[in-house]
């Protein structure tokens, strides 16, 4: 497997630098955000975007925020960094990662007595979470393969790969981790609209790692499904609480279809996604602009003047997961969730 | 409401007029079929598309095949326009309307005993097809409104309207006479993927007539569903078997979405859609062109050499639909095929 970094840190200029996800497949290119403000730019952009990439950019750009605040007095500084790292969090609502990554960090500059602790201790627990999160893929890949038969066909939702973390993914961890254990995985790649993520990113990774793939219209999963084309679902998740896994848009119909059609339907996600505090009413689904569903390559798709619902996410309930593949094991609802609090490292 | 006459012969140049569905919503154009080929490039580019319709432009295409045939021995006539019949019939696989409107006027080709007759007797039966579906149409929606309660979010995918028919519509003709019966109805249309029927033809001729149309990612659905938004599921059908409806990728995933959100799933279709002599397994489901999927407006979606799967239709058991509503009236599972088969008027 040839490896992808999709977001790290670059000491000798101080800034993130990370693979703009909005051009691919058509060029690859990287961005690099040398203030707090154009990273906020990129994860609302979706020039990086993935729960466990948007923890560590939440984390980078809380290291960012400590070197770029210029301001001489302590306490003054201290605020300013917390201003700046609260706006990172908040840039997307729905994937807990981006929050988490950020408060992470931000402990560690609270606990510094300098800026120049401040701007030291922060850059080394965001190395930590990415390098973390990077072991996490491993380990979740490790785990899930055993999920995966030889031979099998599995159906992916989105883009949660090397693309959506540091390196390897969650859903596509477990798909690498299975090929590289010898077995024969096919893989469908629901292209996912608005934005494509499975047809442009998806497939982009999965080719350049040899593993078979074929892209699909979401809407053709249930369709494959019935003619016992697919094998089991596995998807990545933005946020999991006590009652659902939000996740990509289109996630809770391919979770009812592959409950119709007696298919397992996997969940790959850091213990980073979990959030133990919020139940799933009480979150935020972004709704994003309606030129993503309105127009594509400068042509109208919709007539002028029509409304169109863009829900980012949705929510499908833990009861019709099978399991959810972390990087401590394999959980199935209903979750221990003390075991999770416990692990999970909140702070 | 306005009219939209989506297919129509000009008796002054012989020839068929029809609306260019490819170019909407941003142009409106109509093409002029004055050969069978240019008719059959029609029907392949989907610049005429829709079950009903396509009975109504096979109807015509024999017509038209009659009038430009050229050959002097009636014997030999007969034969090049049953081949040109044909091949108007089989310029798609899945709609079964399309080759019973053929079949229809060219037994009426059969019938006569001059070159001149058939002229004629072609001419007279498609037109009286045409008219026949716009009735159908009409009395379709008219049964139909009874099924749509006053206040109601009506859920549907693809154009089955106006433009998929001479006119009205099948499930946009239910939704028209609801609307016209002085209800207030909601329509939820997706998309549809890959070429947006839903997007742009739907929309399009719904707020033409002004009635209120939200466009939603086709994977959005569910998510609506879940969330109470939708009251019920109204879509077409390009072929109804003894088993299963046949009708645009996508419209399975909604029945068994539907039917796991306990909300009715209906299907607006004429007796022409119904096929008494196959079983659903032996029907061809028309795989498209990669390029619908993996290009828009000349952009890559999808990386070069990855596969896609572009079938244009799926099949729904006929257990998961809850009513069919035709011109003679409301059909529910099981159907009584004797009476169809008789309704029908094959030949």
């Amino acid at each position: 497997m040839k490896t992808i970094e999709t977001i790290r840190w670059d000491d000798d200029t101080s800034s993130i630098i990370l693979i703009d996800q909005t051009r691919l497949p058509l060029s690859y290119r990287v961005v690099r955000c040398r203030s707090v403000d154009r990273l906020i730019t990129a994860i609302r952009r979706l020039e990086v975007r993935g729960a466990p990439a948007l923890g560590v950019a939440g984390a980078y750009g809380v290291a960012l925020a400590a070197r770029t605040v210029r301001e001489k007095d302590f306490h003054r500084y201290l605020e300013k960094v917390e201003t700046a790292a609260l706006a990172v969090a908040h840039a997307r609502p729905t994937a807990v990662n981006l929050s988490w990554g950020v408060q992470r960090v931000l402990s560690h500059v609270y606990r510094s007595d300098s800026i120049a602790e401040a701007h030291h201790l922060s850059l080394k627990e965001a190395i930590r979470i990415a390098d973390e999160d990077a072991r996490s893929c491993h380990a979740i890949g490790d785990h899930g393969s055993a999920l995966i038969g030889d031979g099998s066909t599995v159906l992916t939702h989105c883009n949660a790969g090397a693309l959506a973390c540091r390196e390897w993914g969650t859903a596509l961890g477990i798909i690498r981790s299975a090929v590289e254990s010898g077995k024969e995985v096919r893989v469908i790649a629901c292209e996912t609209r608005p934005l494509l993520q499975g047809a442009r990113l998806t497939a982009w990774e999965l080719k350049r790692d040899n593993i078979e793939v074929t892209v699909i219209p979401d809407s053709a999963a249930a369709h494959l499904m019935r003619r016992g084309e697919i094998d089991c679902v596995v998807v990545g998740a933005d946020r999991i609480t006590h009652d659902a896994v939000f996740n990509k848009i289109g996630t809770y119909m391919h979770a009812v279809c592959a409950r119709a059609h007696s298919l397992p339907f996997y969940v790959a996600a850091p213990l980073s996604t979990f959030d133990p505090v919020h139940s799933g009413s009480e979150i935020v689904i972004e709704e994003r602009d309606r030129d993503e569903v309105a127009f594509y390559g400068g042509y109208a798709t919709v007539p002028e003047g029509v409304p169109v619902r863009n829900p980012a996410f949705d929510t499908t309930p833990l009861d019709l997961v099978s399991a959810i593949v972390t990087e401590s094991g394999i959980l199935q609802p209903p979750l221990d969730w003390d075991y999770i609090a416990q692990t999970r490292r909140v702070i």
